[in-house]
């Protein structure tokens, strides 16, 4: 079984990788090679005795995505893009990335499949920017798709090509909508939903956080080890029953801020909570607002994956994953 | 007022033509100019005093789309694509003309844009294929977009690049899908839709035709001539209302084959209806089952696109405007 994951740098990627090696399998298959591609060169993972490629590689340059279908991985994990705000700020590299450089992997596939039979494992990692306001108390399976940022419209998109190419036999697609990844491990970043993780993360360690937004605020979660799960599940299910609709909103946890909190002070106590500030950015607040606060995903759900149901085991999953198993 | 038409010489095309040079404007304002743009050379239409373009070029050539924008036109109506049995045919010839050719306008029009201000209206031909079964009884406007034909995959596509540039102010775009098109003119072709229009049309000038599928048949329909109507309205509706969302099903009359058959009978009696033979054809009767039955297209009624409620309407427009008047 070769592996390739595409946008392996990347947090989740780097969590993919390791619990590949780890497992030393997929869905049964011993993991022989892996593959892993990003526009910087992904570290090697330990304890890895198979054939390892690791590659500083944009998949929007011409050839690359060619070169790429060449090495006939069985499954491919397409992770990278580049993220909303920087899709938003601009607008070519946006759809050169995130479109361009999907399509590009697709038609690689696609002319690999040319040369001699060949029907790999695709498994795409989509987002709930797919949905935009105003929405129903749940999102259901069957809502439509009408995105408010350039990067949403780019994830909507490449869902409905994966959805064709897979309908035509080119690949065996599987599209993944991840919910937010909370709690985001690493230094805060100024991504608009930074704060969700920053107010559990750094308090978790001694650390002060701001929230620029009221505790109301409702959104949907999963933690950094759901969305490996989800991405191991989608690589290994039985297609069948997806029949021609390949893209699949995963499930999470919908809480709002101060659940998020009272969460924090049942594993952390009142002293965690004391060090979160509340600071009001209007800007944030006014983009969090365009943003699904809840699914009801049944089809994932049926189909087996599964998520955190509490924010303490969200916050745990943290505690045990990036801070030894303890405070 | 300078109106251009890419798509120019089809059966749609030639019909919205011919009504803005009979109307003599769009949206209040004196047509003063008119371009008509196809991959073969569109005819002349008769009694237009203002500057005529009539240009043969396929904007998914190399510096088409670019040339086109230079022109700077105030409306751009694009009804250009390859239809479904085609695009589903050559996989690659579907995707350049649908929708790279698609995407070449639009960037064409946002580079017109960088150079001087330009925010023309862009009305886009979308289409029901956009949805793909299972369906609900009636398809809401919320529901998914699931196609199972490259054609609708294209559309549905061009529908996210039509709201996201509109979002972004490249130009100020509607989306319209349109219903299968009945009493379609013209000779019988070998549309998998066809024989909902040849079962009417033939009859009507005493000629036979085959009903390849069970009468229970239930589908989506509208005049050409609401078509143009939905058309013209789209180019001038304030679009303020629309928010993020610019795409719309159109209204259109959901009748079974029976019912056709019925209205056939109230207008032009039995002999019309002696001249359908019915010759189950399995391919046809799979195509059409996976095809949407009803809309309840609430948002469209409520901007104030309008479409025929009956069949017998249906039948008596074709009798209008192809047939002189009477049978």
């Amino acid at each position: 079984m070769h592996v390739m994951i595409i946008g392996a740098a990347g947090m989740v990627g780097r969590k993919l990788t390791a619990r590949l090696v780890a497992d030393g399998a997929l869905g049964g298959q011993p993991l022989s090679a892996l593959s892993l591609i990003d526009v910087v060169q992904p570290d090697a993972p330990d304890g890895f005795a198979g054939t390892l490629v690791r590659q500083a590689a944009d998949l929007s340059s011409p050839g690359v995505a060619e070169a790429l279908a060449t090495a006939r991985p069985d499954a491919i994990f397409h992770l990278a893009a580049i993220v909303s705000g920087e899709a938003e700020a601009d607008f070519d590299k946006g759809y050169l990335i995130n479109l361009d450089g999907t399509r590009f992997l697709f038609d690689a596939i696609r002319a690999e499949g040319g040369r001699a039979p060949y029907n790999p494992r695709v498994v795409f990692t989509s987002s709930i920017a797919i949905f935009g306001a105003p929405f129903p108390p749940a999102i259901s399976d069957d809502y439509h798709h009408t995105p408010q940022t350039s990067y949403g419209t780019q994830k909507a998109i490449c869902e409905l090509l994966l959805a064709d190419y897979s309908r035509r036999g080119i690949f065996d697609g599987v599209g993944i909508r991840l919910p937010t990844i909370c709690v985001r491990p690493g230094a805060p970043n100024k991504a608009a939903s930074g704060f969700f993780s920053n107010i559990l993360r750094e308090p978790l360690v001694g650390l002060p956080a701001i929230l620029p937004v009221p505790d109301t605020v409702r959104h949907w979660h999963a933690s950094p080890r759901s969305a490996v799960g989800f991405l191991l599940h989608a690589a290994t299910l039985d297609t069948a029953p997806l029949a021609q609709r390949r893209n699949l909103s995963m499930p999470g946890l919908s809480a709002t801020v101060a659940e998020q909190i009272e969460a924090l002070r049942r594993v952390a106590g009142q002293k965690a909570v004391d060090l979160i500030k509340v600071q009001p950015d209007e800007t944030i607040g006014k983009i969090v607002a365009g943003w699904p606060e809840n699914f009801d995903p049944q089809r994932a759900i049926a189909l087996g994956f599964t998520a955190e149901t509490t924010f303490d085991e969200i916050i745990q999953v943290h505690i045990d994953d990036e801070l030894g198993g303890s405070l």
